[in-house]
């Protein structure tokens, strides 16, 4: 294991380099910076791999460090904040007053390993929590005082509670459970299967738009489609339109914008490869479970919490938001967010 | 209106004219036939078309006629017979003892309009409906025992009980409602999708591939691919491979041989255009879902029953296959048609 902390070298990211050292300059006052660092990663099913890790950190310099980990379209900016104005992916759940407040709490957040679509191999989500451990030396910050996983992040997050335990009080797992459920699995080898037929075809962007459609129904839920999309479909040019196709069209077209056709395969992937047996967790861990979720039955969030013992404690919601009730029922899993975390405080 | 009989016409089709011929001869000693009727048929969306219906009728002449219709995917030939004896799609519930038993009632089916490719036009529900009501008048039968559909077949004859209400005493409508759920709209569309990227460049059997094990998995449920494919994924030449893929494989392999694309695309937006009021169903009508059908909701039947006020009853299945339980929890099935059955012969 080697690194390089390369904080005020993200030439290669899309941040310029500009806002990185002013952020740095800023690192003691409590504003954000972003930073990456290069490391020799031993990699499951590719040997050893120099990869870069680049994450975003916001958050007075000595409070708990709090580590948030999104689906595989996430990335390491959660939210607006002064150094960085524009818009994360999660800023309806940061802010002053909620449990992910940037004036109480130091957040972290990466860019997967993976995402930027230059490691073309099977990435695993141990691969994923070697690294952060790699990150967490670097940053040296010995223990998170929370993980909070959402989807993919969850399954990161319990590899870093079942392979290095020591480094985060609590953990938070989200809409992700001990292994990728065999009909979730299926879907998402479709999904890859509509990229390949996408790059048979050369029309790299129409597969790839394609596999994020089918993507977005299993996140989200036959109620929220019933309520936005019941008119009646059209002809056009001779064939049938359905309501829901300009969303999903709109969809698409959005993710192929941001999205390196290697990243969304790999770490498509790097989801079905998960397995971890949920006795080898050793930290305390709240599973959070969506019911009408149609990737995570409730039935596997309930055999993690089995599997976890007394470590474990299961929440559960119902929300028409499905595998996405992350990023919309923001108010109740603040909520959770805020017992989770207070629980990690006096623990 | 108008219609010619062509029972022993049907060179067009895959049975062989010797097999017409001789079914036709044994018509009055019960046994199978097969027969065609070419009509005009006033279509929604496409004007007057010249379309061929074609049958398979199977019991004795005397005998109460099931009209029994099925998926987009079922055709004309529901069981093995004398005369045909290859595999029917409705082997398991037809035969001696069942409630579809071909020595006391006479079982008529169609292959579906547009299931020979040769219609390349949106065609309704309403379209299907019309035409058998044509072929009702051929075969000189004024009124239908009962209707049974499953999937699209449910489809049908739901449209049959709101514009022929007098062709049939009773409707048992299995896995099917009054309107096409939004989600499984898009589900459909984005499969259609699937087809239109394949046909880009050539790879019309790898896109029409792909649609429909898109589809198997709307047919399916979690609970079944739990059961059958729990096996963690390998990693064949660089790529994850999950545990269903080789059955998906071949259910997408077996679909190509006999689907011509345009069959598959028009008969999927015809699920898609599907819309009638329950109210105008003048016929007692046995509503069968089973919970946990992912394209056909139980609150979808069950809005359906509602609307059907003193002419509609219920029956609910659980079944871990979803939108195929007709064709797999043949007992259960075989029972709730026996007695629906029963319940039109008292009418």
């Amino acid at each position: 294991m080697s690194f390089v902390n390369t904080a005020l070298q993200s030439a290669t990211t899309a941040v310029s380099p500009v806002a990185d050292a002013l952020s740095y300059q800023r690192d003691d006052d409590a504003s954000a910076r972003r930073g990456e660092i290069v490391l020799d990663l031993a990699m499951r099913h590719a040997g050893t791999r120099t990869v870069r890790l680049r994450y975003e950190l916001h958050g007075p310099a000595d409070a708990p460090v709090v580590f948030v980990a999104g689906g595989i379209s996430a990335h390491r900016h959660l939210a607006a904040n002064d150094v960085f104005p524009e818009s994360g992916w999660l800023n309806a759940l940061v802010g002053t007053g909620r449990a992910l407040d940037p004036s109480r709490r130091r957040l972290l957040a990466i860019d997967f390993i993976g995402a930027d679509g230059h490691l073309d191999v099977p990435i695993e989500t141990a691969d994923q929590a070697d690294a952060i451990a790699h990150l967490l030396d670097a940053l040296a910050i010995g223990q998170l005082h929370a993980f909070v996983g959402y989807s993919y992040g969850a399954l990161v997050g319990l590899q870093l509670a079942a392979r290095h335990p020591s480094r985060l009080q609590h953990l938070v797992a989200v809409s992700g459970a001990h292994r990728a459920h065999p009909y979730a699995a299926a879907w998402r080898a479709l999904q890859r299967r509509a990229v390949l037929l996408g790059q048979l075809q050369c029309a790299d962007a129409q597969g790839l738009s394609l596999a994020r459609q089918f993507a977005m129904l299993s996140y989200r839920t036959p109620e929220e489609f019933d309520e936005r999309f019941d008119a009646a479909p059209e002809i056009v040019n001779g064939r049938v339109r359905c309501a829901a196709e300009d969303y999903l069209d709109a969809a698409g077209a959005q993710y192929v914008a941001r999205t390196p056709i290697n990243a969304y395969v790999r770490l498509s992937e790097s989801i079905d490869l998960h397995r971890i047996d949920p006795a080898a967790i050793g930290v305390p861990t709240t599973v959070v479970a969506v019911e009408g979720d149609r990737l995570v039955p409730l039935s596997d969030s309930v055999a993690l919490v089995e599997g976890l013992g007394t470590l474990g404690q299961l929440r559960v919601l119902r929300s028409p938001y499905g595998h996405d009730a992350f990023l919309k029922e923001t108010d109740r899993i603040d909520a959770i967010l805020a017992s989770a975390l207070r629980t990690g405080e006096t623990a």
